[in-house]
């Protein structure tokens, strides 16, 4: 299993469970004891649900135990904002029902996170989608008679990452947790994924929150109900690979070309010329399209529609405006 | 005092305390008991301290006991570097003074927070310091071995308004504080004056913390030693005039130039003539110079120099980037 | 007449032509030879067309003959997006009846010009306005045969202002506009208004052109039809009220409500009170309500709504993203 | 010589003329008839200037004759505002010497471009880079009794990409270019190279304008010389390397790693492997590192400080501001 080898070795962790468990089974689609997956097929996406259901399978997908629900929308890259909609909506409904398996009643207050660095491109998919989302909390506690039946109290905020604000992402969410005891956060961070078809075109949501090392390279110690004391929904989008992820890719490819190759080229020889090419970056060079900034817009836009229609379904077009800044 | 009254009736705050303290004083500059005030003159600056001593002076001048030391620099407005930096080193200097006054020992951590909205013009004054200060808390508490003496642990935020997260600033603060325990809170936000000429040219400092009703018309709780239980120096330039102010200044300069004007014109005709104008925009017209994103901009840079020069002594330019995001 | 004698001592032209026509009819409603107006009702909005029929009547208006149409809507204000998007198809109808008085055909080319500072939030309109614009003399020079009946060619441009570039603005539109050859330009900007009401919410368009002094205080020259060789519709949106105006405005309300007073005021010492308020900032201050930062994004998504259905009637939601970057 | 190749076939230009000179020198190092390199050394900074001398040369190395200076200095990439401040000192000494070989007097007006677009990190070094240049051919026109001799008329404009004004940039510019009619414009833009340690640490500067198909990927038409009738100084620095020359670039190095493997793998099986990977997005992937946007920040900075340097010897610190926006 030599490209799980490789990861490991480089410390590169995966975030989409998508891709730990394809890994995992190999070519041979082997079965993992405690993984579960299914997959259903909708008009624009095709939604696969990895549950990795105990202590054991976690350790050996390097992911904690929950459900994961990913989404994959080649449309999402596209310019058509009725394929966008529809992408949103399914993205509505498994949200909804991830808050349903949490048990997360239809009036209780969620608060909204957006991880990760606005001033870094593809760090800044979080920031953006708070940005746009319906913001109620104050509405609901300063002006309740005016809030319909179909909305309830949402927080939303943007941390920033260490590097800006010095203090753990996780101590800031923790203070305002504790200060204004919402019923679950949704925490939405930008990913980083193995495969470039997969850079804003992959929703992965997941009812076990977030965990250190995920996202693009910054160290957040946990997100979770362990650390929060209430359930956390992370909602991720891959806006990058890992430069070392498509060398090494493209060297599996050639291998598989070229007869007797993969004898030739021991993993030592492999490592080290991915070493070489990315000394001068210490690791940490990213592979994205050139029109990043945009696809992580329309990325944005389609997570915070599906926020708001999945949170408040009786905010429509008409009344919309009400609750956005 | 008809001034007062006016300001009175209508529920504006006086945000700087020696404008408060002159209309207090009125044209017979009486003393105000409980309220010291002492001048001190700069190159390129003027400073007013004004200490309000107890309770009974703090009711008179409608701010808390503390003291307050204004900055006056009209070369904040001009273009020149070097008049910036000399406004900023004063600034600095109050500064430190301020923090021995509150016994704030050289090497403690130091959180700093910028109140206000980023996507409101005259309101971002507070993020836009925050963007620009060194911010060392993480270094100090993962690389100790790798800091100087002469730098310390600083920590920083721009929490938002509560219109874009839903929650009160002052709560998400205090969840922050209670995680990270810095010794101090220095809070940065717009303020409103009453007079044109200080808009982005005054610079008021003030160990009293920031109270309701302070900034441009944001209504949020006190942020002070009582809610925090660690001192809080407020650092706020004036951004904005109230429309309403601008408008009763010019008939007052008109009573004081029409001789018997003022019996003819009553405070209800005035009161009313001013509310007509003001009306569709429910009394929040603000003036603003023309040229207001630059000189915020002048003005962020100063205080985020001032800041970094105080908080750091012996962080130079040769390697501040170091510690700049 | 002593308003308009006001505004002319002091320099301050009328950018609305329904704001200048009011003036000169006066109280007594007096009728302008050579000015015609009519008025229509709509469902979220008042049009009011002026036509300025010969020279001598724009001499006395201070503004050049031509159509100008202004619709008010005060639900551009508020945050409904639907009676945003019925003021927009307002001004997409007259927008294509002016482009129909100047003769231009249905596929011709047309060029939109931004004018203003988007580095200064009340002069940012115009470029606010571009970049939401659907863009298209590319896509019909280069693949035409993907370009469907119902659009044309678009271009656009956002050239700053002499401040940035150093240049006139109406050079850098004189040379494009010979090398790209559009058959008619529309230009946005921001205007200023004598009403504090009127503050986006007011939109003016107009086949007269841009003319020198137009817009928040920058000298531009002329953009007509004498200067391009082309038909020049102008739009635009007030952001600001000049704050002597305000001033102006107060007094006269206060004369009309104090018997006697205006005998007592005489005009130089009003000019005198005006002048001693503004002196420390170059009678350059302006009056914007709080929210100006998203009434103007408010004010721009409707005026590119509207252009893009005017100029593209069979582009829709489905296929909108095509044409936007 | 397989790189060559292998960009020939896939299209890629060098934008860097070290890189292409390199390239066709192979590793023997043969000289190339009509070209010439010379190398100096700078504190903090290596200088290597290559002359492509005759239209053969230029035909060999891919681009049009003229002089390349490039400027390779890792210290753009570290934090220390005193080195980037060195390399300024270079790059204004460099273009300088560009300016006097291009016989442009002292006092000529200069037209600044910033080529690329703004709204896409990757690309928005030039846009960046005009932000923060002294803009003066206004004073000059219309002050100019206030200028004094060691500044110059400069104009600046970033006229966007096609996809944002449906224009050809060369057309808008030669459009300006013909109304101000400056002596010279210096463009500055983002390049692509074929090494990651050269993205942000190499400057270029040439005398040969720039030309189709240069830049991150838009096809532009020329500006040089022929198409302006005027000389045309081009600064580029890499921002991006084409994800498929890092490909090619690991293969090689493993080619030389694993003895006998170039027999094995020929160059079709190499372009296919390369494809399958490029293949969803068009061969448009970029490699960055993740900290692009903070090191673009610092490169615009330091080109913007050197052409003011170059420009304006004059102006000071103290004086600075009055020409910056």
């Amino acid at each position: 299993m030599p490209v799980l080898e490789f990861y490991r070795n480089r410390g590169i962790q995966l975030d989409l469970a998508v891709e730990a468990h394809a890994l995992l089974r190999g070519d041979a689609q082997q079965e993992i004891p405690g993984v579960s997956e299914s997959k259903e097929d909708f008009e624009n996406s095709k939604v696969t649900t990895v549950v990795i259901q105990d202590p054991a399978a976690a350790q050996m997908m390097g992911k904690a135990p929950g459900t994961y629900i990913t989404i994959d929308a080649q449309g999402l890259r596209e310019s058509d904002p009725l394929i966008h909609d529809s992408i949103a909506e399914v993205l509505a409904q498994k949200l909804a029902e991830l808050l349903e398996i949490q048990n997360i009643p239809q009036n209780a207050h969620i608060m909204l996170v957006g991880l990760g660095n606005w001033a870094a491109t593809p760090d800044a998919l979080g920031p953006k989608v708070i940005s746009r989302v319906f913001v109620t909390r104050h509405l609901h506690k300063y002006i309740p008679e005016q809030m319909g039946p179909g909305t309830r109290p949402v927080s939303a905020l943007s941390p920033g990452v260490m590097g800006i604000t010095g203090i753990e992402t996780a101590e800031i969410i923790r203070g305002a947790v504790e200060k204004v005891t919402p019923a679950c956060v949704i925490a939405i961070d930008a990913l980083a994924a193995s495969n470039v078809e997969r850079i804003c075109s992959t929703i992965q949501i997941a009812d076990s929150g977030i965990n250190p090392g995920s996202g693009v390279g910054n160290t957040r110690s946990a997100l979770d109900r362990n650390s929060l004391g209430i359930p956390v929904i992370a909602i991720g989008i891959p806006t990058v690979v890992h430069a070392e992820i498509i060398m090494y890719e493209a060297f599996n490819n050639l291998r598989k070309a070229v007869p007797g190759m993969s004898r030739q080229i021991n993993d030592a020889t492999l490592q080290q010329t991915v070493n070489n090419m990315l000394m001068p970056f210490g690791g940490h060079l990213t592979v994205t399209p050139k029109e990043i900034d945009s696809l992580i817009n329309n990325a944005a836009r389609c997570v915070a529609t599906a926020l708001n229609q999945s949170l408040h379904p009786d905010i429509t077009s008409e009344n919309a405006n009400l609750f956005l800044q």
